[in-house]
């Protein structure tokens, strides 16, 4: 849970992320930027800020901006109806992520599980992106990402983006923030 | 046609746009910036450099960068196999793009066609793009642009790219460019 004004100031921030890295965004979307605490109310540690450019019923993309060390916490996109799930690339514009998917876990990961449940966070097959680097993560694939220091810039290319299909690891997870009236 | 030296002016000429832009490519992206003349020989006027970033089987993301009044040919994507052909959507990221697609013409439009054909460019329905604004293009919708003066970048998100499936309204265009041997 998130409150009005929380929402406001992590929305400015992202924003302002967005404005000094050159991305220029309309009013419009500046005020709809989606600050997402996925309901563990612990949004610098485990959060997500987003801008959605489009989602029709076969193409999406996406900002992602995240805070220092902020985590997108563990989750797969699972087949529905005819599709497979969704596929995404996730390509660095600024600062460093690192992503975890599924493999051979890799020996002394540059982050550690945040929150308090290190049992939400179980793939550790590390990859790192810089500025320009990307990976693609298959449909129906376990991964998490954090930040390094800096924060930084993710733009997603994907399939359609279901949110409220996601499958999170961690079952207290709800994708939908919600907002407490102040 | 091209020449090689023309092709490698062009690349590093676009990558210096992106550059300057903030957007960084890797060295083999830099590499591999495709240059289309179109088949008309005529760059400046009529042409495109592209960077692919992804291209799979459900997902395409590209940056177009455009020279100053670099046009784009009219063309469309028909549908394919069980596709209705590509959808694509373009967001202005730098400068001002002047798409033109089917509907009601715009009196007194900002663009004229380029080229020695004008009959090459049918649609006339003007939709000026300028940084954080964007536009989709349905399947199989005519559809063309340019760049305005100071040039444009261009991020695309769309539906798997096939460009040899494209049909342009200038017979004479072919897809891929031929580079002329030094």
């Amino acid at each position: 849970m998130l409150t009005r004004q929380e929402v406001r100031d992590a929305q400015a921030r992202a924003a302002a992320v967005l404005a000094d890295a050159g991305m220029v965004l309309t009013a419009a979307e500046r005020a709809e930027i989606e600050v997402a605490d996925f309901g563990l109310s612990r949004l610098e540690e485990i959060g997500l800020e987003v801008v959605v450019y489009v989602n029709t019923e076969r193409v999406c993309a996406k900002e992602l901006v995240l805070f220092p060390r902020q985590t997108c916490p563990e989750h797969r996109h699972p087949p529905h109806g005819a599709s497979p799930g969704k596929e995404e690339t996730f390509r660095c514009r600024q600062g460093t992520v690192y992503l975890y998917t599924e493999g051979e876990p890799t020996p002394n990961p540059a982050c550690r599980a945040p929150g308090d449940d290190p049992s939400a966070f179980t793939v550790w097959r590390e990859v790192v992106l810089r500025p320009g680097e990307q990976h693609t993560i298959a449909p129906n694939t376990l991964h998490w990402f954090q930040a390094g220091d800096e924060g930084a810039i993710v733009s997603e290319f994907s399939t359609t983006s279901t949110d409220e299909l996601d499958v999170f690891t961690d079952p207290r997870i709800g994708r939908a923030t919600v907002v407490q009236d102040e």
